[in-house]
């Protein structure tokens, strides 16, 4: 399949961005796109591809831009429930703490998910991903952490690579078994570390190699944070976790600065999410690497917090930038790319190019599929979106509503407006 | 039609909301309403009325919640072009006098619209219209005010009253040729208040009287703000347009307080819209009137402003408060009143029963049409929209995308989905 005359074909080609380079979009103006077998096979100016493959079956993208799909690289996506009522009771006066007393917060999720069957699980999740994908996301990463015990950390696992087989999009698992301290831990959070490091972890492996159908490791990440896991808790597990060989995310610098975001960078892993009240020290450690650092603006927008990550700072020093969803039941439920891409635009002051730079390719890098997707490169999974749009600069300008006209994953043309 | 089963059935009875009664939702459980020819005929439990109209054709809205279309008291929906280059060069590090001094600003969408046909403002309008439509607006007022001359504020008019025509949604007009100061009079403010109130106004009342088919005058509205008019500005402006017949309204405080509110109080306005810095002692006076105050928490949003309209002061001094989009192409280009429910939830702290009724019932009085919208009751117009959510509280609390199911305009059911 052939499509031709995108207003601008944004390809994003050359690799992930590094400071300044971020939002060099690559604009073919006109441009041109040819799929064979769910991949990317040229890329260039209408005319010269029409000419080349004259036969071929062609789609039309008059007007409209043509980008690659959003990778959302951080999402807790699998849950049960909503916390509705606590956002009203919030609004309406009411405390955290005595939200908390009455069983709110992220402990209640974890009840309504434990208590949940996988069919339940399933078909809530579901809904919410094709969300995401009616929006833009093809490729979406899903972290576990409403279970905090081993089977329903697992059955948050099954329900990822059940509806990563079951929908069209690609789904990037990641254990957060370090999300929260459970209940039955309260008096011992050191005590359900050592679960993680010692069985947890370890019982992972067997799981995955028997259900997992071949797939690499899924990532293992924690919540490094004041009330959550401390900087020494956070290294335990991440150490056990890079020594059984998984590949390491961190939630870092959400309200609190604790240093995680360097010791991710010694221990190698892909990135550090949120990345709010990162000190200088931890930028310059994360510039200097090959992590990714992963902004999560609906974050703060979610709890109208007036701190967003330092964008400007991360970009002057030449670190990586991605920007994700965060899409959870607590902070933010929001399922827009296009949306989580104007509150950057407004609150972090990234460009609109640079957004779309930080959702795509960055975003990419950020799971460690950067040479598979998250842009429109020769090889490349044919993940497209065609926008109802002529120019790019509306993605971010424009916001609240759905700007995508046409998804096309694995080359297969998914119109939902139809 | 009897639409039965609701979960939620927010009737929003009684008139409009002053003070702490905003939010009162009426909510029925299992609640159904009955139509017929366009109107609402009765409202109740899904059991009776289903018993007492058995042979009604149904329409089940089972876990879904039913409630009245939104009222947008107040958009600019009508213009052509776009100002998305201007928004990234904002980001990039323009500044504003840079921008102007390339033609850029409202100037630059006066003369889009100045050299638009009839033909493209009404396409490019339609669109908005619809995308706010599908995200529940069954009532939308559109103001003029891109023309700034007659010839191009009665072209702006013409489209409005033709798209109410060709659209299943009713548009509210307003006159807003007092928006800004055309360059032809950039050294002469006064004179273009003088043309205003001698030779627009009268001539506009000439050419409506030929052309509404009978329609009552539409509102007229001035933008009263430093840079704009000023407050003696303004009261010529409105006390000419009083004199002629005109219902009023006023754009005030968005940036700086210079007693607009009070004036508009005085002169019997039916709104004073964006009220930002607006001063205790005009809150009093708007609270003491029959006024209803408008914010527009998408504006401030859209600029990424930290002051947003003081909602508290507003409920707690016994005002009449309304919500409403603002959409318009310089400051906030956003079509859907969901997401400026979830910005008015987390930047005035409306909880979302209060943002609701502010959308509806006591946006309805804004336009003066609380006796025919804005709630579900015997007598009034069909115009619900059924939510694909079980709960009301989830509006606000998810955002970003639409939550709308269908809308049902006059009685029609319009399903945007299929």
């Amino acid at each position: 399949m052939l499509i031709h005359s995108a207003s601008q074909l944004i390809t994003l080609e050359g690799g992930p961005q590094r400071g300044s380079k971020l939002g060099e979009l690559g604009v073919i103006e006109n441009g041109a796109v040819l799929i064979r077998n769910g991949l990317i096979e040229k890329v260039g100016g209408t005319e010269a591809l029409i000419n080349n493959y004259p036969d071929e079956e062609r789609f039309d993208a008059k007007n409209r831009v043509v980008m690659p799909g959003f990778v959302d690289p951080h999402t807790h996506a699998v849950w049960v429930g909503d916390r509705a009522n606590e956002f009203e009771a919030k609004l309406a006066g009411k405390t955290y703490l005595e939200i908390l007393a009455e069983g709110g917060g992220i402990l209640s999720t974890v009840s309504a998910t434990r208590n949940a069957s996988l069919d339940e699980l399933k078909t809530q999740s579901k809904e919410r991903l094709m969300s995401m994908f009616k929006h833009g996301a093809t490729t979406i990463e899903v972290k576990t952490g409403y279970g905090l015990d081993l089977e329903t950390e697992l059955k948050q696992l099954q329900s990822i690579l059940d509806l990563d087989e079951e929908g069209p999009w690609d789904l990037v698992p990641t254990f957060l078994g370090a999300h929260a301290v459970p209940q039955e831990y309260e008096d011992n959070p050191d005590g359900y570390v050592d679960l993680i490091c010692n069985s947890m972890l370890p019982e992972l492996i067997n799981w995955w190699n028997q259900s997992a159908k071949g797939r690499s490791l899924p990532f293992v990440d924690v919540f490094c944070e004041t009330g959550a896991f401390s900087l020494d808790q956070s290294k335990r597990i991440l150490s056990s976790a890079k020594e059984l060989g998984f590949p390491l995310k961190i939630h870092v610098d959400e309200f609190d600065n604790l240093g995680g975001a360097s010791m991710a960078v010694e221990l190698g892993a892909y990135s550090a999410d949120h990345i709010v009240m990162t000190s200088e020290n931890d930028i310059k450690a994360m510039a200097k690497s090959d992590l990714v650092g992963v902004s999560l603006p609906g974050t703060p927008f979610g709890l109208a917090h007036k701190e967003y990550s330092p964008a400007k700072s991360i970009i002057g020093n030449d670190g990586y930038l991605a920007i994700a969803s965060d899409l959870n039941p607590g902070t933010t439920w929001g399922e827009n790319p296009q949306m989580i891409i104007a509150i950057a635009c407004r609150y972090m002051k990234l460009t609109p190019a640079q957004a779309i730079a930080a959702y795509t390719i960055n975003a990419a890098k950020a799971v460690g599929k950067h040479a598979e997707i998250g842009s429109i490169e020769p090889g490349k999974k044919a993940d497209l979106l065609v926008l109802s749009i002529a120019n790019y600069q509306q993605l971010g300008y424009r916001y609240g509503t759905n700007l995508v006209d046409t998804v096309i994953k694995d080359g297969n043309i998914i119109n939902y407006r139809n």
